[in-house]
């Protein structure tokens, strides 16, 4: 038996985060709902216009493993920082939840990453991120006795932005595989998709994904079509576990021919969008690595996603677990 | 007319937020509901213990800085920073938020102020600040013209804790009263009373003070009595204008032998009670400096108060300017 529930591999990123309006996106051409990859010149400049913000450890895979170890669950976490002081609190939050993460940190430049989020009144976020130390992620980085030790190994697809993130996630991927693991991945954003749709399908279908977390954006930004059917039917057909998340309609499972579609509970002060999805996986990863049911690691995702979206930011600053235990997710 | 509604004087600090139990505070020996001063050993040790965080800009007189700018008054700040990342994020959130401030900062060591908050289930904080770079501030970091032209300099008492920060508040009393302007402070917290009642008593008697802000534990700490009436009493002695926040009951302004009682709000969802009283400060010198009356001051202040203690941290996500209007509070 593994002793690791989940270790996930993803860009180490710390959230600044701001309110604005439609009109400040549109200035300063941002796309809404996305996540626009900057360089260390236009950070400057939208930090310069940026309204007073908060900052909050981020990372699409990171919160996900934060999320997974805020029910208590194992967890571990491949990521690059630098040795500066976001690199210091990225770290302290991370192995504050609990979670194990050992990367060495870069000496000096390039700092590490940071992204300036704003949010919409209605609540949606629009992420502009300098990758910074997150760059020089390669295979070096993953620790194969943790993989091996691991029964799932988690990345975000936004890892195929980094020059040598994918050699790491393939490395990971064999290692997994060969020690009878699942790997499990995320699409990211459906503008990632665009930029590595090739890539991301041979992912699938050549089998070094079993379990795929999507939007429905993505999920049809993957298959370019403006059906959803059509998209949970070739992602049935392509992977042998996919989640497709739909906001307020909750989210599909698909699997073995089989399609789970579960609700989700309304909620009525959505505050801020960011990590719905990555706390969702979270949520399901987190069921599932205890030998839930599919329909029971959907709930879980659900529940943990509606939760996240009542906060400014992506780590819950909530007890998880409690929340789950009161609720009757879990015992 | 000053073209400056407000110039703050205080230390400049990150807060580093997170949650924790009764026991925590306990087990780590932190004062509950005190800003604990600590030093740079300590702030490691604590930081270690501590669970994951966000980080927002604070600091008691820079939060009231930020309030009032919130309102769209003519804000400016003198507070002290070093050129580190924190720093940076110190100087664009109260710049971002419009109040004029201009520190050079100083060129490493000691770091930008550090203070980690911990929020108890009660709503409670309890701060533990390592003072960092906030102990060069002096006389030097006033600037003379911009005292000159403010309607009211407003500084907290924790300025007392810094050793050369009391000559830079003597020199800027000194200035606005030649230029026939007010001079405001706080008494920040009980313990800082209690390390400084002499000083402080001298302040409000020798007229160095003409407003003075305090919560109902630091009035009956500076009079060393368990009397609020007695403490109200003596405040209206001292001091031209008091006044006294007491939680749930509201606040009450003493000036010129009038009492003034103006109830508060109830409100339900208490997040953090971060920042209440520096933005109780905020509400009000934001109606003083528009000309309103001491109840519609008072009024703003509990307005502002109630605002803070429903989000995590000591600076508004939310427009309190707008917020107001919705109120009916401004026009």
């Amino acid at each position: 038996m593994p002793s690791i529930d989940v270790v996930c591999i993803g860009n180490a990123i710390v959230d600044i985060i701001a309110k604005c309006d439609d009109k400040f996106l549109e200035d300063n051409n941002i796309i809404k709902g996305a996540m626009n990859l900057i360089d260390s010149e236009r950070a400057e400049l939208l930090y310069e216009r940026m309204g007073p913000a908060i900052e909050t450890s981020g990372g699409s895979a990171c919160n996900t493993a934060a999320g997974v170890a805020g029910f208590g669950a194992k967890t571990a976490l491949f990521a690059k920082i630098s040795d500066d002081e976001l690199g210091k609190i990225f770290t302290h939050d991370i192995r504050a939840i609990g979670t194990h993460f050992e990367s060495t940190p870069l000496a000096g430049d390039p700092p590490t990453a940071r992204s300036m989020v704003f949010v919409t009144p209605d609540a949606e976020r629009s992420m502009n991120t300098y990758l910074g130390a997150c760059v020089e992620i390669g295979p070096e980085d993953i620790d194969e006795k943790i993989v091996a030790d691991s029964k799932v190994t988690y990345f975000e697809g936004y890892l195929w932005d980094p020059p040598r993130a994918k050699d790491a996630i393939q490395l990971a991927a064999k290692i997994a595989h060969e020690n009878g693991r699942i790997v499990a991945g995320s699409l990211s954003d459906s503008f990632c998709v665009d930029r590595y749709r090739s890539e991301f399908l041979e992912l699938l279908r050549n089998g070094t994904v079993d379990m795929i977390f999507a939007n429905e954006d993505e999920a049809k930004s993957l298959y370019q079509t403006d059906s959803f059917d059509e998209a949970i039917k070739q992602l049935g057909q392509d992977c042998k576990l996919a989640t497709v998340t739909r906001g307020s309609k909750g989210s599909v499972v698909v699997s073995g021919g089989e399609l789970i579609e579960v609700a989700i509970d309304k909620v009525d002060n959505i505050v801020d969008t960011s990590g719905a999805g990555d706390l969702y996986a979270a949520g399901f990863l987190y069921g599932y690595t205890q030998g839930k049911d599919l329909k029971s690691c959907a709930q879980l995702g659900n529940f943990v996603a509606g939760k996240i979206i009542q906060q400014l930011g992506p780590r819950l600053q909530v007890s998880v677990a409690k929340l789950a235990k009161e609720a009757g997710l879990i015992s």
